[in-house]
């Protein structure tokens, strides 16, 4: 349900891994071309319960779009895709929705925008799957779900919603305000500023390419570690404005510790990238 | 005179265009090194005064290096290529250079650290370099270092040196340490956040590779124009977070508008990496 990127994406996946996946948007247009990507069929009242149904809008649409599929029994077993996941699971509770049969999930799919949106069957191959499932979730719903993931190659992380939401802060959520604050000054299309531009300033605002309605309601939906993210970035862009201002001849000493330590901050993250890293440490599941 | 990554591409750029190079460094091994390359052969004294003397040392260094070099008659004309122009120019003005033979100058040849700090021939082809003549520069010396700049396929930009250094601010300086703020979280290589990273994030925090020395004297002599640009963001954040804090039901919306803006910033850098989108302006030149 959803065919925007990832879940036209999950389909070409699953479709490719030889299950049948029927289609379903608000949109007739979406459904229509997810179908003629080789998605799956569309959708039809007259199909039999799914074994699992994906719930691939954006966050706030969740809880009401989860809670109708179960009030007409359209499948076993539901997850969702949303980039947020303590509110989500909140609101499915609070909206009455069956926990039982449903356990949130967010694909760590890596980047969207221009260039990079279009649905593609190996966006999750090798990527975090995160699944917060209830204290109550049934053993059989999360193997239904995490056999799904397996089909398309994620590698699953069992977190605590709140967790995921505070990692997110930092890792996607919080970074991308960061490079949409960059990119801001760049908006009046200022000539002679962007003859001089470089690669390095593009890669870092790259992430300004999302859709900002969609990004501005995640954000919302994750406000408080958002927000520590934020506070703490600007408190650090504060002090070493300071230490320029103050013209103090130990300035360039104190701005290097903080460039080493993120420089020794960007050669972990580029560590965790290489090959045999993370991946192959299978153990690191938490299943 | 310094074979560092800038000094050392340069080298190999020209003695490629068939350019006899001249390698001196404070480091033989620098020099050794080098050489090895195909940059040119060591610097010795039995050598005539060079056509051009290139003074590819830290900002810091310039003056002195410079001054050295010209009261040794070691070339007819003279430029460095230091990140910062202001502070370098009225420092060999200060220090008693003869600036009818010096053209300060800074080749924006885009990202260093691991992966790409090596010295490479191309470095410069097709990337803007920017001269900040003198008002009393001799027209004979600009052309020789102008025609440098056409041996290597650098793109020449005439800018004032406070122009420069507002535009490098925004362009590098500030966003450098964004990127740095961003990553020191990622310092104490916390296992878990990293696993999760996406090539989003490692894109973003690229630029926090860089030399934390270099870096920090680049900063230190750019100080008001980078903390304008650092207040400028950090400001934004405090404004993002604050809005985040606050709950307001309208909080999506007033955080689109600010995504929106950094979304077109974006669109505006790529767009301005086309090919034909700038490079085949010849006119925009100013000599």
């Amino acid at each position: 349900m959803g065919c925007g990127t990832t879940g036209t994406s999950l389909a070409l996946a699953l479709t490719g891994a030889g299950v049948r996946v029927a289609l379903a948007d608000d949109d007739p247009r979406a459904v229509a071309e997810a179908a003629a990507l080789g998605a799956g069929t569309a959708w039809t009242p007259a199909l039999p319960p799914a074994d699992l149904v994906v719930v691939a809008v954006p966050p706030a649409a969740v809880a009401d779009v989860l809670y109708d599929a179960q009030s007409r029994g359209l499948g076993q077993v539901y997850t969702d895709t949303a980039a947020t996941k303590e509110i989500v699971s909140a609101e499915a509770e609070l909206r009455g929705c069956d926990l039982k049969g449903y356990v949130p999930g967010h694909p760590l799919a890596g980047p969207d925008g221009p260039g990079r949106a279009a649905a593609d069957a190996a966006r999750f191959t090798g990527r975090p799957w995160v699944l917060c499932p209830y204290d109550t979730t049934p053993a059989a719903a999360l193997e239904t779900v995490a056999a799904t993931l397996d089909l398309v190659g994620a590698r699953r992380v069992d977190l605590a919603p709140h967790v995921h939401d505070r990692m997110l802060a930092e890792l996607s959520h919080g970074p991308h305000l960061v490079a949409a604050a960059l990119a801001t000054r760049f908006a009046d299309g200022s000539e002679p500023l962007l003859e001089l531009a470089g690669d390095r300033l593009r890669e870092a605002v790259r992430g300004a390419a999302g859709d900002p309605w969609l990004w501005s309601e995640v954000l919302a939906h994750n406000a408080g570690p958002v927000a520590d993210v934020l506070e703490r970035i600007a408190g650090q862009l504060t002090r070493a404005a300071a230490i320029l201002r103050e013209g103090d001849p130990g300035a360039p000493l104190e701005l290097a510790l903080t460039l080493e330590e993120g420089r020794r901050g960007q050669a972990a993250l580029r560590r965790a990238a290489e090959p045999g890293t993370l991946e192959d440490v299978p153990a690191r599941r938490r299943s």
